[in-house]
């Protein structure tokens, strides 16, 4: 069966300059601790990747330190700093602060002490972007690091977090971006590597692979890419909401990602439609993949004010550069005609 | 110019059947922790290399937790529970405990309380290997896997530690092997992966080639193929030892790695030897390559009870599978050149 992939913010397929610098990266033998030429060639590989992803992410001059991912990231900036938090950021930021902070209807975030706070660039949920205030202990980037135009340099921040896999690198790596000069214990220790901040032999391939991703990323973007996928996205978001009366688009009144849709249809078990939608041919879901495939009630929804039957009623459809209008269209199809046999159901 | 890598301890070259595992994984575009199709296919993956990690370790049945890398599962094992350990211990295990057990000349541990302490299996300098007790807390098998005949399940071992960059899978994906049961508490949070012990979403690529890595080293050493690397080491170490008169091979009288020699030659410092090795067109180290390139004593031979000038002068030479008695010959006709030129200036 045909099948089209719509959930670009769980993960992205692996862009071919990512796969290329893999595939090269594979035939390097040293350890890049080691001294000897062999050691040399492959701790120059990681430092054009660090420079990659530095300009990518507009933060030249900052430092880059490597880790498994970003929830690797969030714990090295996070944990056992008290910071406090919104209840829409990710689980893996949720798990380290204090989720205090205020969230509108809207999806905006109020926050108060900027320096004592963790903020996210852009939801994965329903791709609602922040105004990030001056001052920002850390800001989660994950979602919108090569979506958005964002410069971590202009962007107020003293820490950020970002992935890989979120722009087409591969799973398994990401970053905190960290401006120079500010203090940060490492947590893995035993070994000097990443400037003495994170120990461990580095993911020599992985690394290859995200900063080949994060420069086609940054290509992308500048080139005006997304904007073809934004409009793919709001031509589904009118199909969907004029042929099903009862399904709210979240974020529709706020900036969003350009390829994020998520839809609430009070009544209509989110896991219930992405189970009928995979059986159609389509990848789609309901929150964040995050959690083990474990399906509740949207946390970020909660956190918006949406009572427990709408959270729980929400999908997400998240679209990518190589997602075709045709893609689009034959989704809408399928699942007007499902949300069509609900309806009946449950009159 | 021509060059012989012989610094496998540090890394070893990719296996070609990790490098085809690793391609075929990234044509894989799910998350694992999505529901969809595309998400059970990388999942699906992921339980495959466990499988294969598993047995090729023989540890069927126990939990294998894949993480960044031996680092990581050394923290995950040993981080805050005031475990016992030796000076022989590598930076990322004795990062975490105390190391004040007692080391033989002949690099033995002795272990008064295994189920509070921490011991490797071979050590990555020496190659010398331990005889486990039974009962032991965590295991460093690092060095040992896919070297050494060796079975988790029957060591007596309550956990593993394990990397796949040293049996010639890629860097930056290791694990922490668990006996079922055993009580532990996730360190990276936030989301559900690795039975809730390790959160992130997974290193897809990197841990499809762990498995494959896994595989084919378990079947090399089932064939016998370091029977003839431990003979071409034991002939380099004879042609060594005649030709410099004052340079005392480490560990001969020991059960050793198959593939490690350890040479000490007092007054001529292991780092100088590595750079004019390296000149020369060898790879080789002083010690472990995990701090960033900086060499300064052998710890570990100090905690053998070395003096100071003896573990400053020491370099590990470690072969691999594919090394040639040609490049044995070759290095010991250059080191030994080298060592007379030493000699001649020194006196």
């Amino acid at each position: 069966m045909e099948r089209s992939y719509l959930d670009h913010n769980a993960t992205m397929p692996l862009r071919p300059e990512a796969r290329a610098a893999m595939c090269a990266a594979m035939d390097l033998i040293g350890n890049p601790s080691s001294v000897h030429a062999e050691g040399r060639a492959a701790k120059s590989l990681i430092e054009r990747a660090r420079a990659q992803v530095a300009e990518a992410f507009g933060a030249e001059g900052a430092d880059v330190v490597f880790t498994s991912g970003a929830t690797e990231a969030a714990a090295l900036a996070c944990a056992g700093r008290g910071l406090l938090g919104a209840g829409i950021e990710h689980d893996a930021v949720a798990a380290w602060v204090e989720t205090g902070l205020t969230v509108g209807a809207d999806g905006a975030v109020q926050v108060t002490d900027p320096a004592k706070s963790v903020l996210q660039l852009a939801n994965s949920e329903t791709g609602i972007v922040q105004d990030l205030p001056e001052g920002l202990a850390v800001c989660d980037a994950t979602q919108g690091f090569g979506k958005l135009p964002f410069a971590f340099n202009w962007s107020g921040a003293q820490m950020a977090l970002i992935s890989a896999h979120k722009l087409g690198g591969p799973k398994g790596v990401g970053a905190l971006v960290v401006r120079r000069g500010t203090d940060l214990a490492a947590q893995l220790r035993g070994g000097g590597q990443e400037m003495g901040r994170r120990a461990g032999t580095e993911n020599l391939i992985g690394i290859a692979g995200f900063g080949a991703a994060a420069a086609a990323a940054a290509r992308d973007l500048a080139d005006g890419k997304w904007d073809r996928v934004s409009l793919l996205r709001d031509k589904l978001e009118q199909v969907l909401v004029t042929g099903a009366s009862v399904t709210i688009s979240i974020g529709k009144e706020s900036r969003r990602l350009p390829n994020t849709l998520c839809l609430v249809t009070p009544g209509w078990k989110g896991e219930t439609q992405v189970m009928q939608m995979d059986l159609a041919g389509f990848g789609i879901s309901a929150g964040s993949a995050c959690s083990s495939g474990k399906v509740s009630a949207s946390r970020v929804l909660r956190a918006m004010g949406f009572d427990e039957l709408s959270a729980a009623s929400a999908i997400r459809v998240s679209l990518g550069l190589e997602t075709s209008e045709q893609d689009v269209l034959r989704f809408a199809d399928r699942w007007l005609a499902s949300e069509k046999k609900h309806r009946a159901r449950a009159a």
